[in-house]
């Protein structure tokens, strides 16, 4: 039968999801952990391969299996073998044709920054530290320009192979609450680097160097070079991955 | 002239707040960033000795300094030297006569618990996690019974010696946001592992093992044998403490 893992991660420890460097990956930590649990050689298939120093609150990975361990249950037979910076959410059987990349999949990410003098320690690996006042509200306005269906070209790093560059983003906002500003973005795919480019973009927006209709501009320039840089991976998380036409 | 930090630390790697075993204090790591900006030992009084593993996000420490260097750029001085699990909030000049200690000080904490199946890796070291549904409830009517002046020797651990184990909480409750629940108190001092104490009891009654009224009986028993058991130290942050009549 084929196994969903819902993953969570804390991504500072790991070369990202999967293995590009010498450093470990996700992926080969958590495939460790199916061999030992089921004494032989498991490939997963993830849906997200977050970069290093990512964070993830709901990747998604498959796997096939022969066993009589309840699906619900190997969640917490992987806990009892992975090290603590990663967790297994849930696991369920899905249907032997779900394929956690090629099926339509609706992604939320979320980019988290601290607006004040010094950072705080408690959070350090998780959100950026952004001295200078930030004006949010010019950063909610700039990420409305992106809703809807866009050739995101002028977000995707170089070396990005696809198709297309043309996505949908369903949602977009950034909120504060006190010093802590998180930026939401909800999508039907990413395009390579794409959340962290468009935080870049939107912190330079919120600094006041450029004004919120900046973005559509950028959009409209469909070139990298238009945008503003590529925020730092530690703000980044992989909140969620629906799937809404799951056999 | 003397100067005030607010100090906020990650207590995971940390004896606390003070030198107590073989492992490093963050008092020791503090004095030894001193000792680097200015070139000869400084010794700190801090205002609270937090445990090992214990987090801090605005305690105090008090030094005595000639120097050239403004007050509060002390602060950006002791950042550059610092590691990034801890971190200087703010430096200002105080009253000579100001002692961290000695002082009035109303102190709040707070105690986080993530009340749901699996753990978050993203917060692993800061808050306790709680697999069994808690009543937040029941755990905010409990907390009711602290607020005012209690002798709270029941939630007193062995080995403190204080003139008196009576205290005065000002404000006490429990809240939930989804999955998370946060137990806050302030008072004007903690017996040892008072709040540790308090949320241990916090967690049986949540868990339906005892109604509020409960922390009735157990205040008036005056004895550490009535309460529950303490709570692991990393859920515990002290948030902060006021000087309401600083000179």
């Amino acid at each position: 039968m084929r196994i969903k893992l819902t993953v969570a991660y804390d991504g500072t420890n790991y070369s990202g999801w999967q293995s590009q460097t010498n450093a470990p990956a996700v992926q080969d930590v958590l495939e460790a952990s199916l061999f030992d649990l089921f004494g032989h050689e498991i490939h997963t298939l993830g849906a997200s391969r977050t970069d290093a120093g990512v964070h993830a609150l709901g990747n998604v990975a498959v796997f096939d299996i022969v066993t009589r361990i309840a699906p619900s249950k190997i969640a917490f037979a992987l806990n009892a073998r992975l090290p603590q910076d990663i967790r297994i959410l849930s696991s369920e059987q899905v249907s032997d044709s779900f394929h956690p990349r090629y099926q339509r999949t609706v992604k939320t990410y979320e980019y988290h920054i601290l607006n004040r003098t010094f950072p705080d320690p408690l959070r350090r690996n998780t959100e950026v530290h952004f001295h200078y006042p930030l004006n949010e509200k010019s950063m909610d306005a700039a990420a409305q320009f992106i809703i809807g269906e866009h050739d995101f070209a002028s977000f995707c790093a170089a070396g990005f192979s696809s198709k297309t560059t043309v996505r949908t983003i369903y949602a977009a906002n950034v909120r504060r609450t006190g010093d802590r500003i998180v930026f939401s973005v909800t999508g039907n795919g990413f395009l390579y680097n794409m959340v962290r480019i468009l935080a870049g973009t939107l912190l330079e927006i919120g600094e006041g160097k450029y004004p919120p209709e900046k973005m559509k501009d950028i959009l409209e320039a469909c070139d990298r070079h238009a945008a503003g840089p590529t925020a730092v991976a530690k703000g980044l998380v992989l909140v969620k991955i629906e799937y809404p036409d799951a056999p």
